[in-house]
């Protein structure tokens, strides 16, 4: 995940005729059936490894994701979904090309880096120039232009969460770039120091110029900044042929379970089809769009039909443009009111734990009784906050979403690697992510009721 | 370390004069001065930074190492040791050269790779070829050669403690040359997998042809293997230019304090100065170095004099020859039996947690009493087994060997890798390590009694 949708302030509450004891008991039978399902499946898992190891990581643009969207294609039918077709989408088309960096002073060394997702070129052989560490962007601007000017900023941010971390990223290149600096080195967003880079995108302003920039591993991080801070000059030698092709033409794809009483109104669940360049784009996000498309394809299997239609997405572009997400807004146009509710998931395939949701204090009770049919898997958490980079368009327009949890123990070791591979989700927890996606789904398409937003209004364009 | 000497047979006795008791009460306040100064020391700390980034990796044969070499005889003169010197020692010289390896079938994909240290190259071009994918050793005699003959066997061997994961590295090559293999791909010796290949030493046996062998990452090795276990044909491109060069001139570099009663008895106490071409050589092995002269260097600098003489050593070519224990035995000579004991740290330096000695049942309860003057840093556990590489030489002639011990809690997750670097180990633990070799050694080498082997007999030469 890009991870730029947080926290949606939007609140909505749950209207909903049966009382939550209702609930719990009237699906337990059905919810018993495809955890037993999900937990006896080798299906979802195989094509997992399918998409991982036969087709690989797959960035806006590539021609990798052009054969990820085909093959998804003939997997919903395989699965027996019905109506599935892709939706056009327009991607932004970086291509990382050849890229590198060495230190050069006070000793030769290749550093462990990746450039950011759409950053510039350095000019043709590369930049060589003296590096300026900072912890963070106070020290950035206490050094002012004088002493930032011609120089490369490294940005050697401690680790302490993502949101807050991720900002260097993201708004480093811009900052320094105001400032005169010349490129720009992030060290990688991540708890863990394997010498590993990752990498993600980064945002330019349009009032500073834009500047190459890579991530670095931490470990190369930690050791410039402790030579800068004894006062030992470090160099470093950048080069990247980093650049942006034309718009590429890519889709989001989808299949359905059609609603037995209400096939107008849906239920969308799903992930994001694109991935980084690095990598296998497992945890990020393939093994949540295989588990959303293996719930649905236990339902068909078991014969289930819930009372509305459930609908499997693959988004593509969350990772660059979030392009995928808005295409399905407008693909839904004005039937925004039919969406019943949306469920994302793209916080990787550890082991679940629940769901996160934006709902008032009585929605979230009711939610947590409707979890408690995940108590066979532990996925009982209902916690406020969800949503997700492509929900965020049908949900800034009133739909009710939520988000698939985690543990999320190791998420950020792998985040944007290219240890993002298959062998980090285990066929068990994958199991379990497609229990608790099946039940939650299909509890929310077959109940009687449905979720609406807090006032009563859906904010249709 | 490059691990191939575990647990050596030889036991020894421990022949002491004065009590347990009484040795814990006689050096509790200089054990205390000792550790007081290891936990406030920064200077060895940063001699280790330096030697990490300033002078970097250090194969042996590099240019590196002579820096490295030549740099210790500075530090050792400039903490006021005497008899600084260097023991002249001709080292195998290996040179990796350039490397890479590809999938090419089912998919083109690079390879995450190290080849072995010792390895021959491919053939100019390299060498493309079907995987086998074996899981042990019995997997591969069942293959039989009619399926191994002109095939790449990958060793899939997942880690189950690194003595018995590690003879798929060292065994395996000439293990599948001897059925016709072309070349060799092992899955890292390592419980983690973040995509990053762990190097090591190969063992090639004279009675098969020498083939070319690497490390892949795990994540490599298990999808190679799970790609293979579905029948899906696997071709790899390898290419590899390493070769040897003639043995060069290289050294173990040693210095000391006097002993005040008996100079020519020794308590030696080192690790080694070499390491594998990647990383920094941090955990393996420059912080028990670093370590080892900072204890001496605090004796030196608190005053004291044990009765008898305290001798760093920093052995070289542990990782790819052993040769400068081999050297430093000779170097000793007929001197044997004034070696009181040897102290070898190379299980990296994190937290320390005591020391492992090869003694009997009594001897272990006196070490044990010894140890209790530690309990301020937690360092209080002797255990049976210990030694290591540079002082086995030492350890076969008689001579009472120990081994410092950490936890190792994630030694192997940095053994032999571009992550093994300064981060890896903290402050902190520099400091208990330094604290616990320095009190070690000083009571061996001050107490009035002195470690004898079990039967009484020294085995010179």
């Amino acid at each position: 995940m890009a991870r730029r949708f947080l926290l949606p302030s939007a609140i909505f509450f749950f209207c909903f005729t049966a009382s939550a004891q209702d609930l719990a008991e009237q699906y337990q039978p059905t919810a018993d059936k495809l955890i037993d399902a999900a937990l006896a499946d080798n299906d979802g898992y195989n094509r997992l490894a399918y998409l991982c190891y036969r087709i690989g990581n797959r960035l806006s643009g590539s021609a990798a994701l052009d054969r990820a969207i085909a093959w998804s294609v003939e997997q919903m039918k395989a699965a027996g979904l019905s109506n599935v077709r892709t939706i056009p989408v327009k991607v932004p088309h970086w291509v990382r090309g050849s890229e590198s960096a060495r230190m050069v002073e006070p000793l030769d060394k290749p550093l462990h880096m990746l450039g950011l997702g759409m950053s510039v070129a350095t000019p043709p052989g590369g930049i060589t120039a003296p590096v300026v560490a900072v912890s963070d962007f106070d020290e950035l601007q206490q050094l002012g232009r004088d002493n930032v000017k011609g120089k490369i900023v490294l940005y050697n941010e401690v680790y302490h969460g993502y949101g807050p971390t991720v900002v260097y990223r993201r708004a480093g290149p811009s900052r320094a770039a105001a400032l005169g600096a010349v490129a720009v080195l992030v060290r990688s967003v991540t708890p863990l120091a394997m010498q590993i880079p990752h990498t993600g995108e980064l945002d330019y302003q349009d009032d500073a110029p834009r500047i190459p920039a890579a991530a670095v591993s931490p470990e190369d991080a930690i050791m410039i900044a402790r030579l800068c801070a004894g006062g030992v000059p470090v160099r470093v030698h950048l080069e990247m042929s980093a650049h942006m092709e034309p718009d590429a033409d890519s889709a989001n794809v989808i299949g359905e379970i059609p609603g037995r009483e209400h096939p107008e109104e849906v239920v969308v669940i799903g992930g994001h089809i694109d991935s980084w360049d690095v990598g296998q784009g497992a945890q990020d996000d393939g093994g949540s769009i295989m588990a959303c498309l293996q719930a649905v394809a236990l339902m068909k299997k078991l014969g289930l039909e819930p009372r509305r239609t459930i609908r499997v997405a693959f988004w593509v572009n969350e990772e660059n443009g979030g392009r995928g997400g808005e295409a399905y807004r407008d693909f839904v146009g004005d039937r925004i009111n039919d969406q019943v509710a949306a469920i994302e998931m793209d916080g990787g395939a550890e082991t679940p734990v629940g769901f996160g949701a934006v709902v008032d204090q009585p929605s979230l009770d009711l939610l947590r009784q409707a979890a408690r049919l995940l108590e066979r898997i532990g996925a009982t958490e209902i916690t406020t906050g969800g949503g997700g980079e492509d929900i965020a368009p049908l949900m800034r327009d009133g739909v009710p979403g939520l988000a698939e949890r985690t543990t999320g123990a190791h998420y950020f070791d792998w985040h944007h690697t290219e240890a993002d591979t298959l062998d980090k989700i285990t066929l068990d927890d994958f199991r379990k992510n497609t229990a608790a996606l099946a039940v939650m789904s299909y509890v929310l398409a077959d109940m009687p009721g449905r979720l609406t937003p807090a006032d009563g209004v859906r904010r249709t364009r």
